[in-house]
């Protein structure tokens, strides 16, 4: 393992963090809060990068693994360095909390352990909405798009970090690739934050609600989430954006250069927006008379499915009070989660449709035991090993999740709430059901507990591999 | 499709039920009951059965799509008539709730409509209990243990109606495995019978009993199930009878020619005894103090596993008190089930190894992109095609899974009810958690659901395809 590369890429990102941690500082100054913490964790950050960059890389062997690792060590590092505003400003007393606050921001979860938001200062909860628009696309190819850096291992890292089965490369280098996907989330932020203003939203408001709706995170200012805006226009926009940051971000390279052909034959958008259709239909359906009209009803229904099917995890309303059927069909949508590419968690459509078709080719292999049956998308077939690590993907994810089950329930809270909380968490949507539901939180668990959903909020982020690695001893073994 | 050869067998399968409902005929006569039920189920077993049998067999063609479908239209052919005698009796008078009842049975699953089982008669409960020992090894196997055959055709029928990813054949002989796969299913019931009955249970209530052990079914004759048995001998000998029914039978044979190193050495058994072990250690400690003795604890947390892990679904206590970890435990066991070439359902312990061996290739295949990994089993590779069909299985198993749910939560029943029902009914279990625990029943929900939880049962005993088939379209289109 070239450990002295993977030093020094961590070194970077932490360069950048310190960087990025200026704008709340900047925020705290305007609002003239105490920014003590926020000096803290930039001394902090760039203290461990100058020691980390010392040893100079002696090769430039760098392959895929190396390329899991640097993106599990960095998201360590991150949000432990993160945490540390948190801690300082006495927002967040205990360490734990802090790093669970941090790791739900930076993995775009959402799930938080505080009973009141509202009592945060402006340049701490800035922070907070902060660390999602960084973690949405991933800090590694931010670091991509803006140092330079050999193509050969960019592919590794973007590999790691970027979500999905498979990562495409639009155009041959790797770091043109990360530019042009945080060109389209640059310009995407920058529109729903306009579009918010337009609505009579205030500025740090929009900024700060675009930021968790561009990551797909659902970190709100207020203790009523999206519902403390009474506004239908609001929630239509916040809806329709979460929508868009659901949607694999390589599409919109085809709508900038014209291939709108190309965009709309996507099998796996097709699939993503019958989806949010359907569920939103019965939904509506399903909690009819429980609003004024029926615009406001199908505006929640869409709101809501929106939020959980992207894995925002924002709420205009408690979803907790509504029929049985809708909360099955929310919670079911929390394991589909967005598109590949996307800033969405969950399983991602494409992985969901390769299951199902492979569970499809095997009904089709009993009626012609004999024939040789493929999994197709896009009109192209998926190569087997691409079904099988699908398969693996999804069989493993099951494992993490009935292990975390396990050790949560040991808090004693109830079946929906350990069940629920525990694939939130891993599918980084945020909020559970029962006492983790949109007016509830994670304050209610052990530490024991939140450790394990921080855990799984960093195993799902970032698809497993690149935390399992770290803990196989295999992965540390000199040759 | 060999429509002819079908109808011939299916013909025979209703002969054979027409006999088997002689026997509770029989118990009726004896307690001085009204045995017109039965009367009327033989006379319509007989009749479809004649009217099958008038078309020939032309040709021999069987394949494995006539396996599926012989064993998908005998089951269900099965439980229509098995259902009669509790409608005609007045004891179920619906006939969807009586359907309900005798598909329960005869896939072992044990889930009961009734809110008093004691107000039943005798012949009608041993009916019931029957049901539960005919569908445990499947009657189509029993048909080929008895009825010559030709052993073309007996391969594809047992393949389809003995669960498990692989049906390893014992000797050439289809007929002669079956043969023995009944013997040592017959003598493993009698030697439970004669174990309770030394206990000092009645000889009715010992044979009822070791019915529904034997098939892993979980029907009782008392409404507190086996806890209505004070007696820690009579608990502790249908404690270990249940484990034994959920060891593969073909170990049986080995033990029987003398291979005892063989039985051992085999590794779905270590695991399933370790599995069971570990679970009752945990929940013993976790469950410690609600019970007199740590002796009587230890117990219903060894009944309780070994219940559930066989997915029998007796009860000493009603589990649904104990601590969310002990029940969390319980309800992942209800996936586990027991050993391929079992009476246990489940997804089988083998299909479980399997998809955690191919997680771990993934793993490894992280650190040596390059190499090959096989997964391995008892030290030999499995082969790719059936690692790819156990993992597109559990697929296809969720999918069913999230559909039942999906419907079943329509009732409106909380999360927990109606998520542990539709596993419950699925792994062929039988109690779910809160409503339908162990002190509740399958009364509460709608008829739509109790057909939806009769499918899944269906589907989750016969492992899918043959009742999935029976709905393709293309499965009866003529070429």
């Amino acid at each position: 393992m070239n450990y002295r590369m993977i030093s020094y890429i961590i070194s970077r990102v932490l360069f950048i963090e310190a960087l990025l941690l200026i704008v709340p500082l900047l925020v705290s100054l305007y609002y003239k809060e105490n920014a003590l913490g926020f000096l803290v964790a930039i001394a902090a950050a760039v203290l461990v990068a100058a020691v980390l960059s010392i040893p100079k890389p002696k090769t430039k062997a760098f392959f895929s693994k190396e390329g899991f690792i640097c993106v599990g060590i960095s998201w360590l590092a991150m949000s432990f360095i993160g945490a540390i505003p948190f801690v300082v400003s006495g927002d967040i007393p205990n360490y734990i909390d802090a790093w669970f606050e941090t790791v739900s921001g930076f993995t775009t979860t959402g799930s938080t352990i505080l009973t009141d938001v509202e009592a945060m200062g402006m340049g701490m909860l800035f922070w907070r909405s902060f660390t999602h628009w960084i973690g949405g696309m991933g800090i590694l190819v931010f670091m991509m798009a803006i140092i330079p850096m050999s193509n050969e291992y960019s592919m590794y890292i973007m590999r790691a970090e970027v979500a999905g089965p498979t990562v495409g490369k639009l155009v041959p280098k790797a770091k043109k690739t990360a530019r042009i996907l945080y060109i389209s989330y640059f310009i995407l932020t920058a529109l729903e934050i306009i579009f918010l203003k337009a609505g009579g939203m205030g500025l740090y408001d929009s900024v700060v609600h675009s930021f968790a709706t561009a990551g797909t995170g659902g970190f709100g200012v207020k203790n009523l989430s999206i519902g403390a805006f009474d506004s239908g226009y609001i929630q239509m926009v916040i809806g329709i954006f979460m929508l868009l940051f659901g949607i694999n971000f390589n599409l919109y390279f085809f709508l900038f250069v014209g291939k709108i052909k190309n965009f709309f034959q996507n099998e796996e958008l097709r699939v993503y927006l019958v989806l949010i259709a359907a569920a939103t239909v019965i939904i509506g359906f399903n909690i009819h008379g429980m609003y004024d009209s029926a615009s406001e009803t199908f505006r929640h229904a869409f709101f809501q499915t929106s939020s959980i099917m992207t894995t925002t995890g924002f709420s205009t309303v408690d979803f907790n009070t509504w029929p049985e059927l809708s909360k099955t069909i929310l919670f079911m949508l929390m394991f589909v989660g967005g598109c590949a590419g996307s800033t969405g968690g969950g399983l991602k459509v494409s992985r969901i449709l390769i299951i199902v078709k492979s569970a499809i080719c095997e009904v089709k292999r009993m009626h012609h035991p004999r024939s040789v049956n493929y999994v197709r998308m896009e009109g192209h077939r998926v190569p087997d090993a691409v079904v099988r690590s699908t398969l693996s993907y999804f069989g493993l994810t099951c494992l993490i999740l009935i292990a975390g089950f396990v050790i949560v329930s040991i808090d004693n809270k109830d079946f929906t709430t350990s069940a629920t909380s525990v694939v939130s968490c891993f599918m980084n949507i945020g909020p559970g059901l029962n006492l983790t539901g949109p007016a509830g939180n994670f304050a209610v668990f052990s530490y024991l507990s939140k450790i394990v959903c921080t855990v799984l909020m960093l195993l799902g982020r970032l698809e497993i591999f690149p935390i399992l690695l770290l803990i196989f001893p295999k992965t540390w073994k000199r040759r």
